[in-house]
């Protein structure tokens, strides 16, 4: 097991009916700033109940912020919160939201050009905020990431901070019945992809972090399906919602190498062509466990076993059964695997192995994934 | 799945070399009280190590507190805290030296009679507190809770708080290494048990919140045996220790009910007996389960097939089979699971039902264990 540091003082209200006991999480005297999306909330009575939960409070609403939140977006909430005196945020909505608000409490305490955020420069403070979360899916309620997009330089990097963890998340997995299921499949996908980039590297002796990565792995693939064919089924909503949660909060992080190749070539795909977080993992991740099955050999063979059943055939039998079942039930939830079945020719995605080398990017959990086995895994995507 | 509250704000450390870190964790200027037990830090050299990351800084000793922490030694703790002005402790030891300075923690700030902290007193304030853990089991370096005996009345009391969670918690396996091999095997009792009673209940439809229990009994079954043939072997030590953490940190109890019957008899027999708490543990859980084994029967049937593997014959066969391997498993590792065993007459804890009938406890997740059914399972505890 490697060293590490372990810290998540989120606190997390988790249930039917918490969204009541959020105004308790609140310093009485704040003057908040609700951030939110495209304004489903107002259509599925989240928005009525977090009003209801802050009533006789200042608030002030910043609605608008999309998916894939844009630093042109968020730098007007900036303004906002300059404008009205805002010491507390509160994000009600899914992960870009969220991690839109993130942005936002730390660029407005930000010395200098706020986009070096996101370039790695050093934050020494950022606001207070909350989380109402309507979709189970990127972890973004319990960790201390974000990610934002710029739509002048077609970029979408990640910044992390101790600063920005949210105070408390609210997860009502009633407020996610009324979601797409588009949206619902996407969350799945990226909650299985975010255990997959912390599980599927080399073995490290940490035999307790991989059952428990399986262990999301697993409950994902029986909830995942029953949840999509049920929306308003309170138990297989709140087991989706709880693995999302779980699957990016540290706790299968402790201690073990990680990878992100897939997320850092999704982000590249989305950067290009648009296409929804989740749809560029399920189409990288089947051709990056392809292109690196050796690196990854003795934990691609588990996986095979432990998560797929797959006990029969030589390793490299297993290895190729599991890639495809991976495929495959990405497929099922309906979230394509294939750059073509988007309608996305391969060359719209050409640039992105010289970006990461222009960059000097490095990745996978060995800094072996080179630009050129980039091309490879986006051959294979297409 | 139930509704829930998680929230786990200690900041642990883990891995070889960490105690170097500790010095940044405790504010500058703090008058530190070091907290210990026996005099073992002395000897492992974790002393030393702790010494010298607080080289320059106002320390002062405070050493022998006993397993089951007494009442009486730890109010003696107090009055040097006040007698020296300490504003942070810093317990050196293991579970019984940290709750003991939880202990002191909370009583170094209350108003009124200490003892009444034990008997569910509202804490208003406690004292600031990090741990450096040396002995793997109670899982208090990662919790708000604390058990402390009280010599005069013969009562093991346990007490929670969200005030009392460690601001850190230093893990390094190697200072463990030296640790006799009842305290190692005492530990992985104790970290097992406190997996069942989380676990050890009724369906609730939390299938992540189950693998992940499983996920923790399979690798203390696997783990246990490896660390007590190879004390000074790292990985199994650090998957011990990060296992008997992770099974007292919240993680597993979020949305479950909760059974704790075990740890209550077993609380109770210690009280009469001295006997250590993890051997209390090991003779009630599979007389417990096995009283307890109608209610528990789905959870059984489960543990039998995942947790042990068994899969043939009736349910009762296999119930009946997972509560043997769970003896054996306690009995291989040099934890006998009967009082006789200890030299322990019967007669010798006949008291408990009738005090549990005075206090008015209910016991078992569904509070169907009643006086009569504690004295069936002391019978079978013989």
């Amino acid at each position: 097991m490697q060293n590490f540091l372990f810290y998540n003082p989120v606190k997390v209200l988790f249930g039917k009916g918490q969204i009541a006991n959020l105004g308790q999480e609140i310093p009485p005297a704040a003057r908040i700033l609700m951030t939110s999306g495209g304004g489903s909330i107002k259509r599925n009575g989240v928005y009525d109940q977090v009003m209801a939960a802050l009533s006789g409070r200042a608030v002030v609403e910043f609605g608008g912020i999309e998916p894939n939140p844009l630093y042109e977006t968020l730098m007007r909430a900036v303004e906002v919160v300059r404008a009205e005196g805002i010491d507390f945020l509160l994000a009600v909505g899914g992960g870009s939201v969220l991690d839109g608000t993130k942005f936002i409490a730390a660029a407005a305490l930000f010395e200098g050009e706020p986009w070096d955020i996101v370039k790695g420069a050093h934050l020494s403070a950022a606001m207070p905020f909350g989380c109402v979360l309507t979709l189970p899916a990127t972890g973004s309620e319990m960790n201390q990431f974000a990610v934002i997009s710029r739509r002048g330089t077609r970029e979408k990097l990640a910044f992390g901070s101790g600063l920005v963890y949210p105070k408390f998340s609210v997860l009502d997995p009633e407020t996610t019945f009324s979601l797409p299921p588009r949206q619902v499949a996407n969350g799945i996908v990226d909650a299985f992809v975010h255990v997959m980039e912390q599980y599927m590297t080399f073995p490290s002796d940490a035999p307790l972090q991989d059952r428990m990565a399986e262990a999301i792995l697993i409950t994902l693939i029986q909830e995942g399906p029953k949840t999509l064919a049920e929306p308003c089924a309170y138990e297989p909503r709140a087991n989706l919602m709880w693995c999302a949660t779980m699957a990016l909060n540290g706790v299968i992080a402790a201690g073990v190498p990680q990878d992100w190749a897939t997320h850092m070539i999704g982000h590249e795909i989305t950067a290009f062509t648009g296409l929804d977080h989740a749809q560029t993992l399920a189409l990288v991740l089947p051709a990056v466990l392809h292109v690196q099955r050796e690196g990854k050999r003795q934990k691609l063979v588990q996986y095979a076993e432990r998560v797929w059943g797959i006990r029969e055939g030589s390793d490299d039998d297993r290895i190729a059964a599991a890639i495809e079942r991976t495929r495959t039930f990405f497929n099922r939830l309906g979230v394509p695997a294939r750059l073509s079945d988007y309608g996305v020719a391969r060359e719209t995605v050409a640039a992105i192995p010289a970006r990461f080398e222009a960059r000097g990017t490095v990745l996978g959990e060995r800094g072996d994934l080179t630009p050129s086995r980039v091309a490879r895994v986006l051959d294979l995507s297409a």
